[in-house]
């Protein structure tokens, strides 16, 4: 497609380097973009450009933050003897919004996909093992997603970690999804529910 | 979601303003920009602030221009007793892609649609009437979406061509589209479609 404009082009081509967004994508956001104020423009990029120059990636854990140790690992409250390790900063957030998980985190920054070209080395596992090594930690849990690669790394992890003898290693619960129905669920994930079941009384939580 | 950083959390607002964006695509966007190096994101950022403010709409048609007058209405080589009526600058980019038309256009930027407000004064109707009064224009095509809103729309242009002696207005064609399935067709399309059927000889061109 020809753009009439230079200027058109490049924009359209920045825009589409954008995960998941195709040339038209990106020529409808180049366009509603002209349609804006000049001052919300000024403002989307200057929105983008501090985010990118003053936010950088935790030392410790991978998570971003405006200091060298994110807020989460210096945060006293948060209990430091549990990390749960997670493929990218998207799953922090995801598992933060649950509310329900005060440890510390380690991101991955992937999984292990030779398809890919991803290796061990190309993740933070090093990094993670020796973490693991400090006296504070007795557990590493494992929230990756369920798929052969995602089963692959976690192997590959809990292996170093059962090498550490203060340190136990868990993975999150695989099952029907809350409000998933049965007939739709896949075989493996459904198989595996079965696998994992657990004792259940009324009026006790399943927990117990 | 707590976006733990109130910089990260800017970005993702401001990603999610562009049209079809929502605050899971808006992040993915965002946490995709910050493992960019810093001159992808510096030329990012660069393309788009020169995109905005280098480019305006030609005082014309409508279409995007660094001069006063775009490109397209100061090409000698096109026709100039011909103006294409369209809705967007996108759907001039689709017509001209397809390398069939060499006339003018006129851009309305937008259709009449109660529901959204938008009344033929919200238009640029006005400006193309006056540009209908030159001498020069013979015929009006108007290439609006068929829609309730798109022949509203055309109806409301065609009545007022409609009064002026030296240009005539057409519509362009519809039916059932290239590599379409009868079966899967709508009613209306499939109905308008065979009733503004062409004469049809082997051998001889349909537009004969």
């Amino acid at each position: 497609m020809d753009y009439s404009s230079n200027l058109l082009k490049k924009a359209v081509e920045a825009l589409s380097t954008l995960p998941g967004v195709g040339r038209k994508s990106a020529l409808r956001f180049a366009l509603h973009l002209m349609d804006q104020p000049q001052e919300h423009v000024d403002s989307f990029i200057e929105d983008i450009r501090q985010f990118k120059s003053r936010l950088r990636k935790c030392q410790q854990c991978g998570h971003l933050t405006e200091e060298i140790i994110c807020e989460i690992c210096t945060d006293p409250r948060r209990d430091r003897t549990v990390i749960c390790v997670v493929e990218s900063i998207r799953d922090v957030l995801a598992i933060e919004a649950t509310n329900q998980y005060f440890g510390l985190y380690h991101i991955l920054g992937g999984i292990i996909s030779p398809i890919d070209g991803v290796g061990p080395q190309d993740l933070t596992i090093d990094q993670l093992i020796e973490r693991c090594g400090s006296d504070e930690v007795h557990e590493v849990i494992l929230a990756i997603r369920p798929s052969i690669e995602g089963d692959t790394t976690a192997y590959y992890i809990a292996r170093q970690i059962d090498d550490l003898d203060q340190v136990r290693c868990s993975m999150i619960a695989r099952g029907v999804a809350f409000g998933g129905e049965l007939e739709y669920t896949d075989e493996v994930t459904l198989g595996r529910s079965i696998e994992s079941r657990l004792p259940y009384h009324p009026g006790v939580s399943v927990r117990g």
